[in-house]
């Protein structure tokens, strides 16, 4: 079997939607922009997984397609935007792994069948050996409609969804974009700033906190540590305590954001009565003085890349 | 120098225009639709590259940057419409050669401000060995303002821009999209379809037209063999015959579009005065009669994927 005999077996039963104008097999694929009345923007990413980095050989395809769309998903649950079509672009080896191939492409489209994403191109390349799978996605939105990531202001609370750490025994491959709360978060509160957990919740607050000059005090206690994290140290799969997996490990795809201290309570609130299966913690509080603080009764702890410094009383200006 | 210090360093530089709201770095990227008094649509394509496949670890990485956005570009050549912005998906392998993404950056860049395409994201993932290079396009038009591929008549005259085969030799890695091209023809004639040459004339035809149960009589003597594929000839570089060449030689990208053949005349003549420096040549006839004929004063041949069946006479029904 050719390649093209290949995508045009799989083409034909990609999910599509109403906003399609022409799908896979043209020159591009066209979406029309939803009813218009006011002024729309287009919202897009692009993400690629590899082999033996974000999956490896023996990992289920259709898992593995799973995880190529949600990936991309999760970053529009941090814009608390919706998605509406994607492209898929695979870079394979010869000969050709049919099974593989239309493995993967379930698991794509189990997934856009779910969120109602239209798949509108499928692209397959050679590679001499391994496995590159490269999602694009496109949504629109009202202008100025979406919640970035460099945002957060001195003093807010900043909450994460969900529970972290120890993601690479299970959860990576089957994770559901936190699509519908962050869509929901964004269309009912004043959202300062959001983006979704991959590098691991130390790493993720740099990034959202770094560029703008700002740090966290963030609770030690309140830090939500997946069963995972704790059965991979206790079983003596991972020689990182509970905490610093929570801390440190990626490939969590929850949210973290920030709200006025004034909304913590009210937001929370209404979100467990919305998401009752859904934890949501406030963990800490932005602050002016740059890096990420822990704070416990004994002290507080910096978190630096390098590990944890430890100090026995608080901070100054906290 | 780590991936996201080489992204800070890269990022900045790249190229942006007034349709981007929200640049690289944030979850997702945002561009501003065009004012939109009208009914727009999204039109979007993304390309792959792979090294040892697409380019040789030899060939520059500016103009490996430069073929890495040219091809998607050559997709809206061949939808007659404008591309708007980018974003592009490098994955390569450790330890990061700075010089060559620095350079595939620059060659990327250069190629988007000449067309004023903005690039919005920019991802480095890691791989094992080689390079996969994706680039995803994105532009906005009227809604059914575009050009299939899959829409040619009976009838309709067959026009190629430039000239064809051994684009091997340097074209792969240097051609300029024929975007001007391309829009110009769609926005001043009614172009039935349209389609940019990147598997060689033989293939894209049958792309064209197989699906539409048509075929083409081609005229032998008129198919504009280029310089490239007579010089690998003579010079013992290709054992492929020009012509051969220039029907089976791939990585053109020069658009094929059918018309009616009561505009061939006027629209030549026009192009001419438009791209005076661009060859246009009408090489064929649309027909009922499917399957790709070449026509010569001494009979004809069938153009089949294995090469070539020789007849003396023309066939029945032209």
């Amino acid at each position: 079997m050719t390649e093209k005999e290949l995508l045009d077996l799989i083409l034909p039963t990609l999910h599509t939607n109403e906003s399609v104008e022409l799908g896979a097999g043209d020159d591009c694929a066209v979406i029309h922009i939803p009813s218009n009345p006011s002024d729309m923007s287009l919202v897009t990413k692009v993400d690629t997984i590899v082999e033996a980095i974000h999956f490896n050989e023996s990992d289920p395809a259709g898992q593995v397609g799973h995880k190529a769309l949600a990936r991309p998903l999760s970053d529009y649950a941090a814009m608390g935007t919706q998605p509406m079509a994607a492209m898929v672009s695979i870079s394979i080896p010869e000969p050709l792994d049919i099974q593989w191939v239309t493995g993967f492409y379930q698991g794509v489209n189990h997934l856009a069948r779910h969120w109602n994403v239209a798949i509108v191109g499928g692209e397959t390349t050679r590679i001499p050996s391994g496995k590159v799978l490269s999602v694009s996605v496109f949504g629109f939105t009202e202008r100025g409609r979406y919640i970035r990531r460099l945002a957060s202001q001195p003093g807010d609370a900043l909450f994460v969804t969900g529970s972290l750490g120890g993601s690479i025994d299970h959860h990576h491959l089957h994770f559901q974009p936190r699509l519908r709360e962050g869509i929901w978060l964004a269309n009912h509160f004043d959202i300062h700033s959001m983006m979704d957990l991959s590098d691991g919740l130390g790493s993720d607050l740099r990034t959202m906190l770094d560029p703008l000059g700002l740090g966290i005090d963030l609770l030690r206690s309140a830090i939500p540590v997946s069963r995972a994290a704790i059965h991979r140290f206790r079983e003596g799969r991972s020689s990182k305590a509970p905490l610093e997996a929570a801390l440190t490990d990626g490939e969590d795809y929850e949210l973290i954001f920030t709200v006025s201290p004034k909304i913590a309570v009210p937001l929370k609130d209404a979100f467990k009565l919305q998401f009752p299966d859904v934890p949501l913690t406030c963990i800490g509080k932005i602050s002016t003085s740059p890096g990420i603080r822990l704070q416990s009764e004994h002290g507080f702890e910096i978190l630096r890349k390098s590990g944890f410094d430890h100090f026995q009383s608080n901070p100054p200006g906290n």
